[in-house]
């Protein structure tokens, strides 16, 4: 998408505050007198994030999701969201879609406070976004910080919400109610060396981490926890699983259920092993995005 | 709009934090240690807020002016914003689009920190959202604080970015370019007994005023500072002026340029005069929106 990263580029040469830390992170952190906030925002897109015969009910609940996993990623505490919606034309969807947010934003104690509601040209696509804010923790986990000799870890399992090839999720609990890992992040926060959500796939994201912290990132296959049975190499490129992905120093054990999953050395980039020897990447990663 | 009224009601049930405030403003306050941010969100739609021919540059400016203008409301001060944006699939635009944010944003001191950017389906019509924070001043104005004797300000000049007969506005350079009044807001917060910024038009927003403060307002229709000459009635029925509208106690100046147009007395709504007698209301006071 060349037009995408022409956009970017420019974004980035707009966004120059230190808060935006370049637009390289999920999330942007703002000092407040005391303390820092934790700033996230995430747009979804009927036909390119959701399919349109998804229930409403699990939109809802996922747009909170995504965003609260941004959250969870920085250790934050959810402090309030705001909603920007536009309307369907389907009351029944809608009331759905907000049932469904409901769940979520008081299952994670995050009040809706505002955002702005509009209605859009017939036929036209949904655009649904939240922005989500957070406190931050007195250390805030970077994707940067990961050293030679760290651990590398995955909470729960990964692949559930990757596409059959029926083309329907393998898991579609798992799709359409993913649960993002607050209090897990919470914990990790003071520890964790670096930490991000695993939101587009295992591959590209730990890619994203070695990049982001200078180092080689070496995946043990075997050891990679499966939501299902099935080639691991699928699952590790599906996206959707928004479990944390974290670096732990050399001999720590991690304070939350996680698997530990390989090292950091080194050197530059991902490298893959399975039965102790090496596996060449994929073509594909994951699923890429924009900022 | 019903869809739009039961997706409010709903909406409102779920908003229930004291920082929402119902949704009945343009904003939410939200407590961080010390202080308080003012927060507000507004999405702009192709076709349905802009017209698809209008320069992309200006839509940019708009986007943020129309934020900024929120934040004046209530006296803020700009921290930071985040852009959701939909890539356009032409990369002129785009770039245009951001040069006239770029040029708001630097105007007024509002760091651009974060967001989202998505491709849209082929066709879909743009939907460009931005969400800004602003730190309060320490008295916040609120529409719902005029009083009985306060006397009904307005800054600037209204009606510049009404259409014409020609289908044309009024004053294009006005209807391109608002200006948000927040050096205004910030020098009235501590004395305006209530305050709202002018978006839908000078009626309907007076008449908001006036509900959520309980008071009747009366606007003498001959002291409108108009943009342009022209009927009062169709000025003070347009919207996308981005003034500021307040109440200050009997007696007292503005400390900023503006318009005195009017009183609060005992009752409800919103009255006109002109030459000293009563003056229907009309039957559209402005253009209604969501939330």
């Amino acid at each position: 998408m060349p037009d995408e990263f022409a956009f970017l580029t420019t974004l980035r040469a707009i966004a120059t505050h230190p808060a935006a830390a370049g637009l390289a992170d999920d999330t942007a952190q703002l000092d407040v007198g005391a303390g820092k906030l934790i700033l996230t925002s995430d747009t979804i897109v009927e036909t390119v994030h959701y399919r349109p015969h998804d229930p409403p009910r699990s939109i809802g609940w996922r747009l909170a999701a995504v965003n609260l996993s941004d959250l969870a990623a920085k250790g934050a505490t959810p402090l309030a969201c705001l909603l920007n919606y536009s309307l369907s034309g389907d009351a029944d969807w809608d009331r759905a879609f907000l049932d469904g947010l409901d769940d979520a934003l008081t299952s994670y104690a995050m009040p809706l406070v505002g955002g702005d509601t509009v209605a859009m040209p017939a036929g036209a696509p949904r655009s649904l976004t939240l922005t989500a804010i957070g406190t931050a923790p007195p250390k805030i986990p970077l994707r940067t910080g990961a050293q030679v000799g760290d651990t590398l870890w995955v909470t729960g399992k990964i692949g559930g919400a990757a596409f059959g090839a029926d083309g329907e999720p393998r898991d579609l609990a798992r799709y359409l109610h993913p649960v993002p890992r607050v209090a897990e992040g919470q914990a990790l926060a003071p520890l964790a060396t670096a930490m991000m959500d695993v939101s587009d796939g295992l591959l590209i994201d730990g890619q994203r981490l070695a990049a982001a912290s200078n180092v080689a990132l070496t995946i043990d296959l075997d050891a990679v926890p499966l939501a299902l049975p099935g080639p691991v190499l699928d699952a590790a490129c599906a996206g959707d699983d928004y479990e944390l992905l974290f670096t732990l120093p050399e001999g720590m054990d991690s304070p939350v259920p996680a698997t530990r999953i390989g090292i950091a050395s080194p050197g530059t980039g991902l490298t893959l092993t399975a039965d102790g020897t090496p596996v060449p990447l994929p073509a594909k990663l994951g699923y890429r995005h924009g900022n």
